[in-house]
């Protein structure tokens, strides 16, 4: 079954996702760094929120990043070439079906990714499978359901679960984060350990109310505004009074809690390079798999 | 208004509270070294939870740790000589009213205590005005609202808010870890920073398992089961299935997420060491308080 994008692929959408990800570069990717000649793929890339990151902090390795949408992956396109990074290759593929031979990447990244899949555990065994054994995953996923804040407000609860609901109605699950170390282990991976990075904001970290509380945060829940109302899961004003007080956990003496997790595995090197007939459904052979196109960013 | 101590003071919750210290200590204490000499007042020692690993991370410090409770103080005394720590002497003092001159400790340390005062605002500058010009208080509270798992339940969910709400009907603030920054801030410390510790637990982590998610926060709330029933917050059977998801949580395919929250502060060089008359209530002076006798542990 396919699962919608619920941010959608607005403009507005994709300068969240830059303010996100520059706020969040040094949390998040700061220890991802591959060594040179290393083959990676992005599983992904969406609009290149993370790819330029990648790109800088690893000069040496061959990154390969993929996605569904056309316009997210020009868009990552320009943005990589106009910052001068020339070890990203951009292909338009499916993480289901992409073209790549088993065991033909050192390592994996994933982010903000399975959030968006309703059998995130049915994708994670394909991105196991062009991996080369002893090869590594990095998964990263944020967890909606890990927000909480200061004044506490019943209302902006509301207005967060009405993304956690439009994301599952989408087939996604916004509280995905938690899950990472049993959906990672059932789906073959080893010596998994999963790190909770936690984005805490108060008062005296006035870069992050702006750039992570407003910006990142709030300004994805107001994206679904529209949304929320249309699936009548809220009514405006109550959403509106939600929003507003979500904002006014950004002043000076209010407070803003989030987790992302992040996750690394291996592919074991006992792992054999063909599936075992039982990971194969009956009426397919070889690395192809049943879900049809869901959709990532 | 005085707050009931809302875990009781059975010798079960004496175990857990140390199952709980032993696990955590890491994670709260190890940045908490105290120099040689310096002079460091425990605000609320309970049974000594944390007095021994301060005691023994600080061995030249001289730490004067106090209590309302005489059972927990004795309790604490004996933990502190069987373990040959001479640094500590424990005194029957409240932290309102306690005979201590103005500016006459280096530094305060106050540990899972303001959560159980009906007036954390009003406690805080008492201890401001105990503390030299320049002095340092650590103030380290739990967040019960930081609490998510998986696999979620809602059952588990309610079972966890009924600690919240006896909590908050004892006068007390189960939400208050979010908070220390502007509690401390609104107190007239100076230079405050908060460091959220976050404990994650999953399968690969048993000895959290064990030593958190069952020892710790499970008994926690198994320990309000009665209470909670008696005070019509919930029926035996919610109680009951809600206690068994949250052991659900300790599988080896489970998640459990908690965080504290650890505050460091400083009274001002320029904080004058009398309290302005505004500060002072009109019927009373120095550094006495109108508040009667909240409980501490």
């Amino acid at each position: 079954m396919a699962a919608d994008y619920v941010h959608g692929y607005s403009a507005r959408e994709s300068q969240r996702l830059t303010d996100q990800a520059t706020t969040l570069a040094d949390l998040l990717l700061a220890d991802t760094v591959y060594p040179a000649d290393a083959r990676v793929l992005e599983a992904g890339c969406g609009t290149g929120a993370q790819t330029l990151t990648l790109a800088r902090q690893s000069p040496g390795a061959e990154i390969v990043s993929i996605d569904v949408s056309l316009d997210s992956l020009a868009e990552a396109r320009r943005a990589v070439a106009a910052a001068g990074c020339r070890n990203v290759t951009f292909l338009h593929a499916d993480l289901f079906t992409a073209p790549f031979a088993p065991a033909s990447f050192d390592h994996v990244f994933v982010c903000f990714v399975l959030e968006h899949l309703a059998k995130p555990v049915e994708a994670l065994p394909c991105l196991r499978r062009v991996l080369k054994p002893g090869g590594t995953i990095t998964v990263i996923e944020g967890d909606h359901g890990s927000t909480y804040f200061h004044p506490d407000s019943r209302h902006a609860r509301r207005a967060v679960q009405c993304l956690v609901d439009l994301q599952a109605s989408a087939g996604g699950n916004a509280l995905i984060g938690r899950q990472l170390y049993p959906l990672l282990m059932q789906s073959g991976f080893v010596e998994v350990r999963v790190s909770p990075r936690m984005v805490y904001v108060d008062g005296s970290r006035p870069a992050l109310i702006d750039g992570f509380t407003r910006k990142t945060f709030i300004a994805m829940v107001e994206g679904v505004r529209a949304q929320a109302i249309a699936h009548g899961l809220i009514d405006a004003a109550a959403f509106d009074e939600g929003v507003r007080d979500l904002y006014r956990t950004a002043a000076g003496d209010g407070v803003f809690c989030y987790t992302f997790f992040k996750a690394l595995g291996a592919r074991s090197r006992n792992d054999p390079s063909q599936p075992s007939p039982a990971e194969t459904s009956p009426d397919q052979g070889g690395e192809q798999r049943v879900q049809p196109q869901p959709t990532l960013r």
